[in-house]
């Protein structure tokens, strides 16, 4: 199997996971932030422009950004739904925006309430105004293993809105197993089917328990880019109780046990995923949070 | 990546499972033991024949394994950790007998009293005994992996163990990730030392997250066999709380995804899988029964 040297980790925990949990303060978003940004990451998605009756968790977005410390080694990105978001956020004086579409059409409906062909109608004015303010956009295809509602995606679907991104003018793209419905065989069969020259992300769920099995098909097929989110917080919105985001901790302990570098420094991360089981109130299911790393040994007996 | 149109599963829950939870009744295993019969699996690992004293939860091995159904194409086998072990599992009537023993000189002392050199000492007695009774010898190799008090396991002195197991006549072999220590790279170092052309199972734990990685990469290297156990159960002894074994359905549901064919009936298992969490009384971690199968979609909004 193919590795890289190297890997590039994208942390969602602020914005991704800590919107897929119970409103917490302001103060501890911004602790947050601040504890990932001393982990080693050079690129943590903070925020997302949202509507604050919609998610009323990412209301403070604003207030959070400006708040936190931005180390200059560190790209920080916000998310948002539309037009309005990226205007806010570029406002806010963020230089990289994600923007999410579904690959299947109810989904995008549920997520953003308008087809998929009108979110892709937006991307070539979005793209346009990030320019204007020298900042980069990413597109985010939510569902791009599976639908909850609609079940199997069919990977050319994703192919046609990765084209429509690319002729918008987006300078990268994001696949997202929004509910875990991802497996090795899904990861292979859309990058058989995706063809672009721009940089490719992949966010995986754990759903399942197959987020690492997902990750290192990935890796034997080229990619280095990865989201995670400390702790694994965030949970999966359709099954309360399961697990969401893959833990950051579980994702950087297997890469540097096999020899390949992302820069953070676990110990680091670790800690770091304990401040946020402090912050969202709940034991959280990354086993190497629970268990330590395979290196913390127990006392001879 | 390689991956074979077949694997062949061995059930564990019954024996490492149960062994690893607070004591059930033994009306209880025997249930789960019929019900997994039902699932379509081929092979269940049922009891251990250890000291009552040591491993209280299976003092009733030999009632338990009177009262089971035996289906005549499932493949039943038992543990034991010595000769005394393997002749109460004989006269039980099994034909499938596994004996345990560590890579890690610690662990082997922790695990069943006595040093690794002992436990192969008794091995050609064992393997002699067994033929006398037409029975198979499986030589498990507890922390292949590494181990929670000695740290990383020179896959050599793996290779070293198998190279024994073999001379002393054993039929197969397993490698045991006995605290959830493996990682991809783990997996091939191991196969890169072991050299051997007996059939060879290997057994992970999700501990860390690692276990479908660490599947699909021994898949990749020719593995075709592995343990599991329904729900999950079965803790991991050094981190309370962790996960430990993996999770049948979860290694089913990846591979039916893959293509790959187990002969078992995902649904069957989920429905054990419930059956064990309501046996050892707390909720399980397996995502595939907390969260369904991919294939279990959510009402269209």
């Amino acid at each position: 199997m193919h590795q890289p040297d190297r890997v590039s980790l994208r942390e969602v925990a602020p914005r991704d996971g800590l919107q897929n949990e119970p409103p917490v303060p302001t103060a501890d978003k911004i602790r947050l932030i601040d504890a990932l940004s001393r982990t080693g990451l050079s690129r943590i998605e903070a925020v997302s422009f949202v509507s604050p009756k919609a998610v009323p968790q990412m209301a403070d977005a604003a207030e959070v950004w400006a708040a936190v410390e931005k180390h200059s080694g560190i790209r920080y990105s916000a998310l948002a739904p539309n037009r309005k978001g990226v205007e806010r956020a570029l406002a806010a004086g963020f230089t990289a925006v994600e923007v999410v579409v579904s690959a299947s059409e109810t989904h995008n409906r549920a997520n953003v309430g308008r087809s998929v062909a009108e979110s892709l109608a937006e991307l070539p004015d979005i793209c346009a105004l990030a320019r204007e303010h020298l900042a980069s956009v990413e597109v985010i295809i939510a569902t791009s293993f599976g639908c909850p509602f609609e079940g199997d995606i069919d990977p050319a679907q994703v192919a046609r809105i990765v084209e429509a991104a690319e002729a918008a003018g987006a300078g990268r793209v994001a696949f997202g197993d929004t509910t875990g419905m991802g497996t090795p065989r899904r990861v292979t069969d859309l990058l058989d089917a995706v063809g672009t020259g721009l940089p490719m992300l992949m966010h995986f769920h754990d759903t399942r328990g197959t987020a690492l099995a997902n990750l290192l098909t990935a890796l034997d097929r080229g990619v280095t880019e990865f989201d995670a989110s400390v702790g694994g917080i965030g949970g999966c919105p359709f099954a309360p109780g399961a697990t969401g985001n893959v833990a950051t901790e579980e994702v950087v302990h297997m890469l540097h046990d096999m020899g390949v570098a992302t820069g953070i420094d676990l110990d680091a991360l670790i800690r770091t995923a304990g401040l946020a089981q402090e912050i969202v109130s709940r034991p959280l299911e990354s086993g190497v949070l629970r268990a330590g790393p395979r290196t913390s040994l127990s006392p001879k007996p």
